[in-house]
């Protein structure tokens, strides 16, 4: 296509259609540069490395193998704590040496790294590491609403606390979590409701599972494949969210057309527009009447993070008239 | 992997994840098999020919240029009109020979066909040939529900006509109909509302967007790359569908309990499942907490159909160390 049909194909993409190629910017370009490497684990794939990362990891032969076409974990580690102490030690002292943005967050809080979502944890990362080797990561949002007499439907929006070590100051989602080594979905929910907005267990009664969003996203800190479990939660006209551990700077009512706008805003945190952006879909608020690329965005919302990685051996199929050869990343 | 590890893995799999694989089944294996060729008008893909119609196509030439890379409609044919009018001869003739079973459901109904949801129609085609060449189509459905005071959240389904064309006999949602040619998304709900169910206009105010989903289905009737638009309606309790087109058996009130039951069963439409489970998964009865598989089911939900029919001219570029060699299937 020429040059002046993608500038016109730009110039009526809709705003948020934008929005949604912006919180999958990895998904759209990066993923298929073919600039990344596979990051294997006992045979899997489970990442994605990036040069800058790959030239550090080449200092440590003993942990990972680099090859021209991956990054692999040393297969001699015999289990899950030697392959969380081995990679563990890495980072620590990459952490001491000031040679990622991503390590300066260090949380002492740990993210299982797994082949999928179910099945049995190969090791543990600290939470800040995950995005030096594009792990799958997974959270806990919870949509906290109000049907409001005048002002129709609400969302409740928190700010982040200005000394949070990422998206400081960002607006964000009125309660959300990563999910840590030892904690399920529905306790974290609770966890994180109690600790950033004082929510009372029984109000909690109300918490209504509402399905999942999954984006790859990158920034200059890393890889972030992201799945992010979502909750709604209705809350009555006269509760107000009160934050207790120090992550939040204030609490926000808004109606959701208002909402809708807040997410163009720079001080949105990018990588929780895609939980508003589907509660705001599935309430109605866009819609394929007002949003002329419904369908593309609402696919934008759940691209195929499982089965992002390959773990399948070396195969050349054809796919849809593609003639597509694999790597053996299984060992 | 060892056939021993996959029996494991399907031995293990969830019973909703082998439905969504179901109705995901020719996205799953048949798009990957190499088998079919893309249908090209207009320098642009917008479907896919499998082998069994192909062989019928070779006998018009002066329509269809079958060659080894794909199927593409005559690009002499000048405008909407003419490539609607000459495809529309063949299938004609096709019909009277009584070639395929999908066009024993000859409909008189059209639907678009386009590169994409919002661009501007190619030619259009009779609904019921759509699945001979892998049109993407679109349909509309809607949810109605109601908050009983005993039974908690209830569903209305439909058991279609046993004199339908299609699916005769089967259980399906309350409401559903296809996007056929002059008709908007919003219209087809209303349209679709009073013949099947007799919803009065005043009901259908509650009429809420809640999103899409899109799977990729095959039969032998065809290929079916479907997007649903999804709306939910809460009914008063008191409020009885009554159908008027004659294409309704009977219509019954179900818990959603017994609604996920229900998608399991051989006389439910398998088409129909995604706009089904995807009501449960949003209203929390499908949780992360009681389905093992809850994100890879979500992704099946959302397959990316609007991206699936590449556009692109011949390159070859390197996606996640897989070297992928693209057709020159734009002219």
């Amino acid at each position: 296509m020429s040059q002046a049909v993608l500038d016109a194909a730009d110039a009526t993409m809709s705003r948020l259609l934008r929005l949604a190629q912006k919180f999958n910017c990895f998904y759209l370009s990066g993923f298929t540069s073919g600039e990344c490497k596979p990051f294997i684990v006992e045979g899997f794939q489970v990442g994605l490395v990036r040069p800058d990362v790959m030239k550090q990891l080449l200092r440590y032969p003993e942990v990972f193998c680099v090859s021209s076409g991956s990054v692999e974990l040393n297969p001699a580690f015999r289990d899950y704590e030697e392959r969380s102490n081995k990679i563990n030690e890495v980072l620590k002292e990459l952490r001491s040496e000031n040679t990622f943005i991503a390590l300066k967050g260090w949380r002492d809080e740990c993210y299982e790294v797994r082949t999928e979502f179910n099945a049995a944890s190969l090791l543990r990362l600290d939470r800040s590491a995950t995005c030096l080797f594009g792990i799958r990561n997974y959270g806990v949002d919870i949509n906290g609403y109000v049907k409001h007499p005048t002002m129709g439907l609400c969302l409740w929006l928190q700010q982040r606390s200005a000394t949070k070590q990422t998206w400081p100051g960002k607006w964000d989602n009125m309660v959300g979590g990563g999910l840590s080594v030892g904690h399920g979905i529905l306790e974290t929910a609770h966890k994180e409701a109690m600790e950033e907005a004082s929510i009372p267990s029984d109000l909690m009664q109300n918490l209504i599972s509402a399905g999942c969003v999954s984006f790859y996203f990158e920034s200059e800190r890393g890889l972030f494949p992201n799945t992010e479990f979502v909750f709604d939660l209705e809350l009555p006209l006269d509760f107000v969210p009160k934050n207790q551990d120090g992550e939040v700077q204030q609490f926000e009512l808004l109606p959701v057309g208002q909402c809708l706008e807040r997410i163009f805003l720079s001080d949105y945190k990018t990588t929780s527009i895609p939980v508003t952006l589907d509660f705001l879909i599935r309430h109605g608020l866009v819609s394929p009447e007002n949003e002329p690329y419904y369908t593309r965005i609402i696919e934008l919302l759940h691209v195929p993070l499982q089965k992002i990685y390959s773990n399948a051996k070396t195969t050349v199929h054809k796919q849809n008239g593609q003639s597509i050869i694999e790597n053996n990343v299984a060992s």
